[in-house]
């Protein structure tokens, strides 16, 4: 049988050290191409690159597999891939390690999950991966043995059209992990906070920062398994039509 | 009683015409704080800014409105236009005109809808308005229309929490208009080219480009209703869950 073939990519750049732990565990299951942006793409979520063009060229970055920089977002670098393979059709994607979470909200600025998301939109069985440690030289031993164990299961089982999984992982120990839950995405968000500073020219401007905010007090949440020591598995669809409230809709005076 | 506070952004720019025909609706329904990207930002999606610094400063482009120009992402106007607003909230988001339609999956691409989620997941009723024709001197007679009733309605009824709405107006006189129809997102996607063009230096650079493909024959799309001459209206949620497949990944040996 064929080895699975298997597309990896990230956001924070196909030099992150989280990237680099993600082909070391994909290797073991199939033949890899790495297609990761050039530079940090953090927040980018589902982000295109339409104004200009794109460039992509070939790395050393990932020793023996075949890998590509790309110019674009996570997105497009999905695309690219898809472009690079032709004919041929990718088993799984995975994208990250991200250094640092996507749990909740953060699914969406996201660019770990948008190029999972647009996987999932290919028809390719897709999954992304975040570690609760923003460090560059964060450990992702905890991080590497639940992506083994997820990508086996995917490779195993599959996953239905135009659903993508969200894996999170606590900052812990591998010994210090509790389990790996399967969770809703928790309702909690931003509070925003706009830094003011002034530049040396006496310019104003902005840094977006602020707290994550949850009043989720759910233990099916993905925050909750991840304060609790669980890696945390949200099944995500790209079909955001919210059908319950499809039919009051319906009444309204248009 | 007092007027209600509207929020108006938008994707193509502060000086998109689109802009200005939804600025002159939504200028009949209450006060009106513009805050939109100083140039293009189509295909942002959800996209944040977080490795630059943002800035923003009064703009005259929207004569006695009290208008922003901001360096970010529709995205990052709508958390602008919340920290302009300080404790004041606002009771409406809108976003667009959009000059090009955002329906089916485009709705994750989308930079008009990606301030319309963004606003919902503020907590405020938020609507994104995008019309068939991505010309600069399209007609939005029929759009403008569209948008006064959706308006209308909304600040009548509200919305659910965690709800937006994605509003589609074909490219049609308003007499033309056959009504607005409630819709589900279609099941359609880009098949995605890669238009490869070489520099004057000669090197190599591709422009994302293809051809949107709907295998969806339900008559309950927005497609369908964009394709028989109807407005669509989807309501969109940020809740990413597939919660149809939460039980059986429940089964997963993980």
């Amino acid at each position: 049988m064929a080895k699975p073939l298997i597309v990896v990519t990230n956001d924070d750049g196909i030099d992150a050290p989280g990237i680099k732990n993600l082909v070391q565990v994909a290797a073991q299951f199939g033949e890899l191409l790495v297609v990761a942006p050039s530079s940090a793409q953090s927040g980018m979520g589902h982000a295109v690159t339409v104004n200009v063009p794109l460039t992509f060229k070939e790395s050393e970055m990932h020793a023996e597999h075949l890998a590509y920089a790309c110019s674009g977002t996570p997105v497009d670098c999905v695309k690219v891939a898809k472009h690079i393979l032709g004919n041929r059709k990718a088993d799984l994607l995975v994208s990250g390690i991200n250094h640092g979470e996507n749990s909740a909200t953060n699914v969406l600025y996201s660019g770990t999950m948008g190029a999972a998301i647009e996987g999932a939109i290919a028809n390719i069985p897709s999954v992304g991966f975040s570690l609760m440690d923003f460090s560059f030289d964060a450990d992702f031993k905890a991080a590497k043995s639940v992506a083994a164990k997820i990508i086996d299961q995917i490779l195993q089982q599959g996953l239905p059209n135009g659903v993508c999984l969200n894996v999170n992982v606590p900052k812990v120990d591998p010994e210090g992990l509790k389990g790996i839950k399967i969770c809703r995405q928790a309702k909690a968000v931003w509070d925003d906070k706009l830094e003011k500073r002034q530049n040396p020219f006496g310019r104003e401007y902005h840094w977006l920062t602020g707290q994550f905010e949850s009043a989720d007090t759910g233990t099916d949440s993905d925050l909750w398994a991840l304060h609790n020591g669980y890696a945390s598995v949200v099944p995500q669809k790209f079909d955001l039509t919210d059908y319950n409230f499809l039919d009051s809709l319906c009444n309204w005076e248009i």
